[in-house]
């Protein structure tokens, strides 16, 4: 039996979001068509908070009303609270995220209330959004380390993710926001948390600031994680290190699943040609290895 | 007990040899200083090969003359023949390199003869070294596939290695050429070789073409190698896929060996000083991820 990997593309919305550069609506929808005919399954494609604190989202409306929505390919938004989550009803999504952090100050600083009064407006956005048919999936940040207060306990990762867990999210994606963890912290967290919620509702969310992504992927694959968050062309930055990498690159990951004979479901070949179409359209250089490595390759073939 | 790797840093030779700029002998030389400085032992200094074909290596007499040579740090030199080998000695070097391929037609394109031909070329190099008192380190390229022939063998590369062991050199370098590797065929490569040449005399020598050197390298790790070659900043590049990343950061493992608390001796933050040295002065992006995360974070910091 081939292992099945999920990989939830979070370029369209995580990466463009922490990329400078403004982009048309119009090229983020042909770049998550693009993502989707690449086999691609799972595609956040917006995120329905205040424009006035995340400008690039604001046209996540219609963005979504644009898409060509293939049966089979999800396409979540992010929604803080209940107000996001009517925008995202009203624009018919079919699955939403919340997203919390394992750290006090970046919970504050982040999303300007104490990691216990996040939880409590969570509550009723997921009992809400359950009660319309709308799956719900879980982010918790910081968990391997926090930009303002340094190590993060796993206990206090373990303790907001099962609370996410328990008030209905189907799956809760374990966020190393500023990059920072080494492959012997990746298998105490996982340890820590999935005492409290099953493997199997866990997802890794890693990002590549140190360059240790993919080591850490691949730890959380050897502990039973199934699904992977990523980036196509390794679109996004780190808000904390000016001109340091931020999500994972997309390309890498799928690289790496082929080699291991996981099957992904996504061809490596489109994906790298979905990257080289969104970095050459906002003028960022491509930071998917694989991906540069496969169109220079592509490049130089004859014909 | 703390587990000890090695870093054999390649950055002076196998990175600048492969940069398209050419580099000073007075910046080399100051680049192999702060190499020490930050605690590297082992630092590949330069190659007495033909300067027709490696022009970038030209001066590795004078960068060994000039060298301020420090007690228990190695600057070993690449040696192609017999002829290379006496002008190293001249140089006066305690260590050299043979450098051989997996692959025959990469042994013929690279180095202009067989596989079977290089080793026979090498066994009076190396016996004559051994004579002299110098240690011989070997090479061995194309370990997880070649650029002409695809996949290789891991038996072919256990022949070669077993060769090279046998006629002394002291530790062969599993060389990932082009970086297709990924983590299962480093794994069933290190099963094969380690059968004819013990885990304790093999070094992994992963390229970062496809973004999976690091992972390869926590692989080779937890397979019982316990030596690490590796290029500060990433220097040099990929010959077989322009504008492709070659050597695997130091940086980048050396923060993943302090995370997983094994001592590599090595100063992270006096490394990634040294990378932000040679990069501004060759003019190329740091293409270490650990490396310009810790400079932007130390240009942020007050003070």
């Amino acid at each position: 039996m081939t292992r099945r990997i999920r990989i939830v593309e979070v370029g369209p919305r995580d990466g463009l979001q922490n990329e400078p550069a403004a982009v048309p609506t119009a090229t983020r929808v042909a770049l998550i068509g693009r993502l989707a005919d690449a086999g691609l399954r799972v595609i956040e494609a917006g995120a329905f908070v205040s424009p006035k604190w995340v400008p690039q989202m604001a046209d996540s409306a219609q963005v979504l009303a644009a898409l060509d929505r293939r049966p089979g390919v999800a396409y979540p938004v992010l929604v803080p609270n209940e107000k996001g989550l009517e925008a995202a009803i009203a624009a018919g999504v079919e699955e939403v995220a919340v997203f919390g952090a394992a750290s006090e100050t970046f919970s504050r600083k982040n999303i300007n209330c104490s990691i216990a009064e996040s939880l409590e407006r969570f509550r009723p956005v997921v009992s809400r959004a359950l009660g319309a048919g709308i799956r719900v999936r879980g982010y918790v940040s910081c968990v391997l380390g926090c930009p303002y207060e340094g190590a993060v306990a796993p206990d206090t990762v373990a303790g907001v993710a099962a609370e996410l867990a328990t008030m209905g999210c189907y799956e809760i994606s374990l966020g190393d926001t500023i990059g920072v963890g080494t492959p012997s912290a990746v298998a105490r967290l996982i340890a820590a948390v999935e005492h409290h919620v099953p493997i199997d509702r866990l997802a890794a969310h890693f990002h590549d600031t140190y360059g240790q992504a993919l080591v850490n992927i691949h730890v959380a694959l050897q502990n039973g994680i199934d699904v992977v968050d990523s980036s196509v062309a390794g679109l996004g930055g780190c808000p904390f290190a000016k001109g340091a990498t931020g999500n994972v690159a997309t390309e890498d990951v799928v690289y790496m699943l082929d080699g291991l004979g996981y099957d992904s479901g996504v061809d490596i070949a489109a994906l790298a040609r979905a990257g080289d179409f969104i970095t050459q359209a906002i003028g960022r250089p491509n930071r998917s290895r694989a991906g540069s490595a496969l169109l220079a390759k592509a490049a130089a073939a004859p014909g």
